[in-house]
């Protein structure tokens, strides 16, 4: 087995206010908002914010501005110390690379790319060219991905591997969990030191320990972020992620959801994973997708009641939403799966 | 989070041969025989046998009188260092009785009830009034399953949690990869005190770490002991097993080998996961079940060339055949696992 990847030193010097295990909250559309990304990176991990394209200057603007008035510390870093995730089959290249030359994030984070490596490749040439520092981060679900990176010529600084437990967008038929893929995937990369973090399922101390066990060097969690007091959520929609439980028939991958809130686009390869509403469960029933619309719509009018198992929005979420009880502050949810971590380890050690 | 239920020292009092972490051969049926299970036994694991139930005597006597001739010490367990498994809806009870009372193993392994909890009872106390002291492992997939069991009065000794990533049998619908499962498995039974084993997925010290710090107190691997040496297993299986990879392409989870090859009854809850061939393949392309059944048939008759991507035959195996690179005597896997684990344990205690 190669030499256990956590340790790479590479992290604590570019990420140098992060604490080994490094933590760090996914970019989730909309909901990944400044308030979450600092309050993270404040606690020793990394925020990523993600909205919508035309949204992100606005929220790097208010991370900036969050950072500055923060005692983060960023030194020998010239980079904002919070991420920011693009969908590069619905966003615009030019528009991103404007707003990262401008506030210099130390990180980006790439995924869904219509046509594969190709478009990997041009946005990281097209961001280190605008900004050179920031890091590349790719997020990939299937070892034929980890070989395509393997072939480029412009080699990510980090790449995410998230599992078929991920909530929201993940592979639609190829995914795995991570305890099968991880590995495989680590071993296929020994040879390129690129650092690998494990996204999808976890929700714990104890999923982010086992993550660093399969090969990962850190740990990304999405799901539990979903019941941060920081994240821009609707209340009904956190509340329900508070309740759900057995994310293996609590939630299911669909299309359904997006559909219903007139999100098309995504390429086929991706599929969602939701916690499941009155909307699937009349659509398993044999309503149509016009009644089920009508009905969507109406019970997005309710506000959170629209949520919950007689809702009918989209609440995507991971399949660890059983290991999400309580709101918590952002940063007391880094430190306290951080401290799981290491005393899981310290106890491990002594067997 | 609940203290590590790895640490409970019932598993070194009743299973006095073994060393932690407690490795464990899956019963894979009619894979699993007497040579392999006493080799992983020697090896300070667990090893269980899983045949036809009228085979099963003639295991239990061939494994027990390997053990005699070994140097494996079971005192002061006046119980065979070896577990045998059971198919609740295809065995027969009193069959299994018969055996276990005569052999005595020292665990049995009961999995896929007809009817759920009450055949799990049913066949709990049947076996504890032949054999008082034999202890009862309970195989389940669900969250579910873990709440029939606290709520029945025959508690088994041992549950063992079954990821999505299993090879052979696992649940159809409602699987569920280990890493999100297992934690909250644990979280339902933290009050039973029952230890919990995982299952699935897991093929080196990676996962079997990645298990322990989910939650679990012994690693069960199904995969990597079909690459034993001592597996009852046709040579062109095994190979194909040393050759497959990417679980998530190279394995699919379907009835049609079970019926290629004339298995039905499988209670509609399991379908099994298997490396794909051509059967699968012309399934796809639209062959019809008899045109593959003669091809299955006819490719049965030419030995190893049965399996493998060319092949027609059942290929059963987990997510994890991307980790097994090699055939190896049990006794070897058994103890590089469990160096593997303690190593990486001492690495991250470090960090």
């Amino acid at each position: 087995m190669p030499q256990l990847q956590h340790l790479a030193p590479t992290l604590s010097r570019l990420y140098p206010w992060t604490t080994s295990p490094m933590i760090v909250s996914a970019p989730m559309r909309g909901m990944s908002g400044p308030a979450l990304a600092v309050a993270v990176s404040r606690a020793g991990g990394l925020g990523f914010v993600n909205n919508a394209i035309q949204d992100v200057a606005a929220d790097l603007e208010q991370a900036s501005s969050l950072i500055s008035s923060s005692a983060l510390k960023t030194t020998p870093s010239p980079h904002l110390p919070i991420g920011v995730g693009f969908l590069l089959w619905a966003d615009d290249l030019d528009t991103a690379v404007d707003a990262i030359q401008k506030y210099k994030p130390c990180a980006v984070w790439l995924y869904a790319p219509p046509n594969g490596q190709a478009d990997l490749d041009t946005w990281s040439r097209g961001i280190r060219a605008a900004s050179p520092g920031t890091q590349i981060w790719i997020q990939i679900g299937t070892l034929s991905e980890a070989r395509s990176i393997l072939k480029s010529a412009e080699k990510p600084d980090v790449v995410v591997v998230q599992g078929a437990e991920a909530g929201g967008h993940g592979r639609a038929k190829d995914a795995m969990g991570l305890i099968s893929l991880l590995p495989e995937v680590a071993d296929a990369m020994a040879g390129s030191q690129i650092p690998l973090f494990a996204a999808g399922g976890i929700a714990d101390g104890r999923g982010a320990a086992a993550a660093l066990c399969l090969g990962a060097s850190g740990v990304v969690m999405g799901t539990r972020f979903l019941a941060a007091s920081e994240t821009r959520i609707a209340r009904g929609y956190q509340q329900e992620v508070v309740r759900a439980e057995d994310g293996a028939v609590g939630t299911t991958k669909t299309l359904l959801y997006n559909h219903l809130r007139g999100t098309f686009g995504w390429p086929e390869e991706y599929m969602p994973r939701t916690v499941i509403n009155r909307s699937w469960v009349e659509h398993l029933a044999g309503k149509g997708f016009e009644e089920l619309k009508v009905l969507h719509d109406e019970a997005a009018k309710q506000g959170d009641q629209a949520w919950g198992p007689e809702g009918r929005l989209a609440t995507y979420a991971g399949a660890s939403i059983g290991l999400v009880h309580e709101v918590k502050d952002a940063e007391s949810i880094v430190r306290e799966v951080r401290e799981q971590v290491l005393e899981r380890f310290a106890s491990m050690g002594g067997q």
